[in-house]
């Protein structure tokens, strides 16, 4: 793994590889067997530009991929782009125990800016589904939010003043690791890079009652997805259909539950939402929130200024944003 | 003009100046006061990629602005993000008569591609309302296609075996020019780079009937967004509010109109969008539709392999799309 720590060409990875004896098209997954928490980030002070980094582990130093191999790219999207290549670089790059950014002299960003696509799902969990006397859905509900929603794992939620019903969603996100269409469900894990934590930013007024029903407005605010703290690859989550997730406002706990609720899961989503359209590395997936929204409070309740709303995923992390 | 004519610094456009009196604020404006018909391209034969030109005319030559000033971007929202020095460069490069490409060298694309945003707007021509009995909406109905449906203003539209009602849509088309939120609608044609021509495809077994009711799904499969064939500047229509559309298919004319029909108007769309998020250099519109769309004939009609759908729109061209 450190023979060629500066180049970054193709290397198989030589450890955790499960499917050592699967054919050819299976190699990028195999190459993603690498477990790793890849992060965006500015380095403070410094005035420069985004940078892709890998997490030492969740909240510890981050590994500067750029300071390691200049060669690498400034952003997710890219470094995804290269396939097997980036992802290797970033093991040697932390193989390497060099370049290691603290935690105090950064600020993390979003694990992805700019996709091409955030996909959103509506009406995943089945305990929602109960919670709001909903049938389960025979198929996905497929959504979206403009990739301007993207906000970083503790920046502010801004509270638009065009909405007074705006409520959390806890989800598990997944990105896209590679370009592809019409992918069979056995497959669709090999195109998913990996996971992160998101919230589900939500204005119930403009999403349930106005424009038409059509959802877009109401979740498509600037800052309505916080996302982060981590793009943790595939490999590193044994099972993301079994993982606790809570959001909690002002620590509070107002959703609890677990993926293992979802009714569409990651390999069902990947596989439906590419018959419709082309999937392109960096492209977001929001998987649907368990019970707990504010909406559907006795009374409802919705986020007000100061608020303070916790979303947590097991292995993955939190993100904590302050309404402002 | 042609003072520096390699050298794409600020020069203020000495003609067509109808804002000289306004503020600062308005300099972009003033400097878009060139009536320029902006395209995307490959060169045939070469093998490169996309570049930016400007016609000599609707259907004639056209310049390659990276041909005479390298400098240049190679993508449209690339040059829209430089604002004034893109387009005043655009301008000094097709007043030089040099760096002239045939048409019959290019190929055409969509004038912008991966943008940000594709925002559209449905319900929004009076006659179309009325066409289907549906009372004119109070507020712009918004929702969205990924930048993945773009597809180029003679390039086939993919029917999908997932679809069994695929429709057309000659829609008035729009792109940003310049970074806004909370846009005034007196300020809105100032972020408007210019107009062009779009097909919004939609499959309305997808769009009416399934997906919860959330029109993406049926709007977004790959190529459901022809576009083109010129991003025509701002200051080259004198009203847009007051065009001929058509759509023809196979020859016949299925859609005639006038974008007089609309209900809610450019400045009006830009306004209220950027309510909710930060515009960007290069976002498009989609504008809405007039009556004469497949799904509401009697009985319904749909596009079935090998027809020619042809959507035109006064002193903006024509993009023609075979079905495949």
């Amino acid at each position: 793994m450190l023979l060629r720590p500066h180049c970054c060409g193709i290397v198989r990875s030589l450890f955790n590889n499960r499917n050592h004896n699967k054919p050819r098209k299976l190699l990028w997954r195999s190459v993603s067997s690498a477990a790793m928490r890849l992060v965006q980030f500015h380095r403070l002070g410094d005035g420069g530009g985004i940078r892709v980094g890998v997490e030492q582990g969740e909240g510890l130093g981050v590994v500067d991929l750029k300071a390691f191999d200049p060669s690498m790219p400034s952003t997710m999207k890219e470094l995804l782009e290269l396939g097997d290549q980036g992802l290797e670089c970033a093991e040697r790059a932390l193989s390497s125990g060099q370049f290691v950014l603290e935690r105090s002299h950064i600020q993390l960003l979003a694990p992805v800016l700019a996709p091409e696509k955030v996909v959103c799902v509506g009406m995943n969990y089945r305990d929602h589904c109960l919670e709001q006397n909903a049938p389960i859905p025979k198929e996905p509900i497929i959504f979206s939010k403009f990739p301007s929603a993207i906000t970083g794992p503790y920046d502010d939620i801004i509270l638009p003043s065009e909405s007074e019903e705006v409520d959390w969603e806890v989800e598990l996100a997944f990105v896209i690791g590679r370009r592809g269409k019409h992918i069979k469900e056995e497959d669709a894990l090999s195109y998913v890079a990996g996971f992160t934590v998101a919230n589900d930013v939500s204005a119930r007024d403009w999403q349930m009652k106005r424009n038409g029903k059509q959802w877009l407005l109401g979740k498509t605010f600037d800052s309505f997805c916080p996302l982060g703290p981590a793009l943790v690859t595939t490999d590193a989550i044994k099972d993301p259909h079994n993982l606790a997730l809570r959001c909690l406002v002002n620590g509070e706990s107002v959703q609890s539950s677990n993926t293992d609720q979802m009714i569409f899961k990651t390999e069902a989503l990947v596989s439906w939402v590419s018959k419709f359209v082309t999937l392109t590395p960096g492209d977001v997936f929001l998987t649907g929130t368990p019970p707990g929204v504010g909406v559907f409070r006795k009374p409802p309740v919705y986020l007000k200024k100061g608020d303070v709303v916790e979303c947590q995923i097991e292995h993955l992390g939190s993100i904590i944003n302050k309404v402002v």
